[in-house]
């Protein structure tokens, strides 16, 4: 009996990747080892597990294979640039995986109403290079862009490093085409910035990782390109400062205010540290650091805008030491070590967190969070840092130990007093499966069972994205 | 038989007014007179009809009203300032309306986070000021600001005249709470920048018009209040050079550019003649006028800069005439003429538009409405304007004839065009009743079916501002 029953799944396993290659031809569809060679995404050891990889080339081909998958109860995993963080493109055996790497189009770029056209699978960076070719900019930007595409940059809502200038993903997308679990292509595409003609549906799909449709094509919105840049580091000798620091800087900045990063020490020496390259701009007994950057339209006033906010902030005392740049290469070296993440691997396996909460409780929570890790595991190392003016904070820990016991404790640590401060447990990361059982210190059950009522009404089969999010 | 049906139908409604005045009180209840005497709404001369108008004071007590209203399948058209355009708020002697007028208390401001926690029925002006005293800004503002209330803001995603710089509603909440039909109490209450812990379930309620649920309590994000401001009122003669002038202030005024609104030369004449008020800048002879505002943080530097924006339009002949100014009064003066919307109904009964298109369409669209509009009606008048920045042009028509075959045929001219130019029927006004006909000019059937598909899943009873937006 049992061997019957394998031979009738090999059967119809067979059977459908057969219907699958007549749909996408040979080369749309990967099975065996051409699944298995492939990692599972960026920090992760283990490969892709899956029935097939499904590579389409349009919306008509990703809607017939959804059509077929629907009528077959076949689970479907969207994959993108597969950097994400949360293992939110895990897919196992049974998955069909669909890859929108062969659905990388840039089709259209409007100059006058500063829009682009593109398929889901293009590449970040070659969104941003094709917006610069025209004198325009794509926003969005994060360490992933040469790798991370538009489509799970939608699906995250990700955020990056300009958000407190031109927002998160959701304020840079006016339009979005997506493929229903039915195989029902619903084109939003609209272009405008305004447009209140029934439900805004796009919002649906952003940050919804994959779980509700599969989007296919979407409308950017571009930006002029800033034509003055101005970078400060400074060091400040306490948390009320920063915060004193950032309110001084949004009045005297204004829209021109493009990032506010934050280091604590215990980061800024990591990465000012051979083996990591950048050399420290100041000592490292200050116990918070700063990044700040505007973007303007005219170099030389805004440089002295720029300064006199400066100026103001030694003036009031908030900062310890400050150096100020406008030169390209030293910009990028203060960039670069921000962004030297790479050194968070030096002291073995970590845990990587991205909360958000209330800049007013950022002090005590993180003094509590390291209080606890230290009370705990007296040899740990614990890295904060991040964009504290979108009041989000990477926290990341290396406990010395790599044992889940211990991670699922660690995490208790950090995620537990965020339900009572309103915090949340995924600023820009998304769910996936890793933050899943702590959905509730952010959410409530109301909530989370609303979000049921929205997958059960979109995808009453559960079968895209199976399990990512809320269970 | 007819008469008991009338008894029991009189003796069922006599119980359920009976109950919500349990709920609520007496004075948490109003019938007869008491709704007779109120308008319909701004524009609209004719008075409220329903069956009764419940005035809750808490979240609780609208949760405990759409209890009992669901299980008695009760419609429930939601009340704020009645200040639409597309009678989204219309009722029939069947419906309860939920006012709002009695929860409008502003609970908390948040200066460091720069958040305002309110309950829906605060008054937009209120806010305003009261993020003034702490020395805040709301930026959402329109006409009419002083009756309308932020849960019709949110209902309506309302748009205004500083979207260019601020965005929409949507993007000035962080987060809400609302009462679902079946009297769930859904609290997302969020405060913070980046939360991406599961769906963004606040997307769903903001510009649904009162379908998907009842918003009760919201977070606004505050902004800092800018320093400095200057206008500019400038005549321009052709739609080329609007275009290329407001592609040089994006480019030179960056993320200062607050307003940059149009007038085509008969709006001009219109709100610039006798009985307005105001007096012409210059003279009606040119073809459109441009009202361009920045808001900045330092008045001698951005005026620099405004100037030397304004200096190099008219060197590059974009312009044909321009003033300029950093005065108040002066400013008003300018606000005032573009303000001055009385005037549009000087030559009889107006039908009122509210679209938006690509800049680049906009010339040929609205010279086609218009030659259209004269084919057929040689006497008509026609006014048009509004936020070019946005994409979104205000039509509004005085045919002369007041006569709703007439009203259909002038609906038709002007949004039949927007299909085949992926327009809107409605940037910022939202689709209520008067707007329902044309929706499919701006959505496909796919896309309405999936409104549908949300609206079943919150709403099975369809007790919730039933009629609006789709049938």
């Amino acid at each position: 009996m049992i061997s019957t029953g394998t031979r009738n799944l090999q059967h119809s396993m067979e059977k459908i990747i057969e219907q699958l290659k007549s749909i996408l031809g040979d080369s749309g569809v990967l099975t065996g080892e051409d699944i298995s060679i492939r990692s599972a995404g960026w920090g992760l050891s283990d490969n892709i597990a899956a029935k097939a990889i499904l590579r389409p080339q349009s919306t008509e081909e990703v809607s017939h294979v959804l059509k077929m998958c629907h009528t077959a109860n076949q689970t479907i995993v969207t994959h993108g640039g597969l950097t994400g963080l949360v293992r939110g493109s895990f897919s196992r055996e049974n998955d069909i995986i669909l890859s929108l790497e062969r659905m990388n189009r840039i089709e259209e770029i409007d100059e006058i109403n500063r829009t682009m056209t593109i398929q889901a699978g293009a590449v970040l960076q070659t969104v941003q290079e094709t917006a610069e070719t025209a004198n325009l900019m794509f926003p969005l930007d994060l360490g992933a862009r040469g790798s991370c595409t538009i489509g799970g940059n939608i699906a995250t809502n990700a955020g990056g490093i300009r958000v407190i200038r031109y927002g998160m993903t959701r304020d840079l997308v006016s339009g979005l085409e997506a493929v229903l679990a039915d195989g029902t292509i619903v084109s939003s595409l609209n272009k405008m910035i305004k447009n209140n003609s029934g439900y805004d549906l796009k919002q649906l799909f952003i940050g919804s990782e994959g779980t509700l449709g599969i989007v296919t094509r979407a409308v950017l919105r571009l930006q002029e390109q800033p034509k003055s840049q101005n970078t400060a580091f400074a060091a400040i000798n306490s948390f009320g400062a920063v915060i004193a620091f950032l309110k001084l800087m949004h009045r005297e900045l204004g829209g021109n205010l493009n990032a506010f990063e934050i280091m604590w020490r215990d980061f800024y020496r990591l990465v000012t540290t051979p083996p990591a390259k950048s050399q420290p701009p100041f000592s490292e007994e200050y116990p918070f650091y700063v990044l700040v950057e505007s973007l303007g339209t005219d170099q030389v006033k805004d440089t002295e805008q720029f300064e006199n906010a400066l100026q103001q902030a030694i003036t009031q005392s908030l900062l310890a030491d400050a150096i100020i740049t406008n030169s390209r290469s030293e910009r990028n070296k203060l960039w670069q070590m921000r962004d030297d993440v790479g050194q968070l691997f030096r002291y073995g396996p970590v845990i990587i967190f991205d909360v958000s909460l209330a800049i007013s409780d950022m002090e005590a929570y993180v003094d509590d969070v390291r209080r606890q890790l230290n009370d705990r595991w007296p040899g740990n190392h614990c890295f904060v840092f991040g964009h504290l003016g979108d009041g989000n904070l990477h926290i990341v820990v290396a406990p010395g130990i790599d044992d889940v016991k211990v991670r699922r404790e660690i995490e208790k640590i950090v995620y537990s007093p965020l339900k009572a401060i309103g915090g949340s447990i995924s600023a820009e990361h998304g769910v996936g499966i890793d933050k899943k059982p702590y959905l509730h210190h952010s959410r409530s059950e109301m909530e989370i069972d609303l979000m049921r009522r929205i997958k059960q009404a979109l995808d009453p089969k559960n079968i895209l994205n199976p399990g990512k999010i809320f269970d």
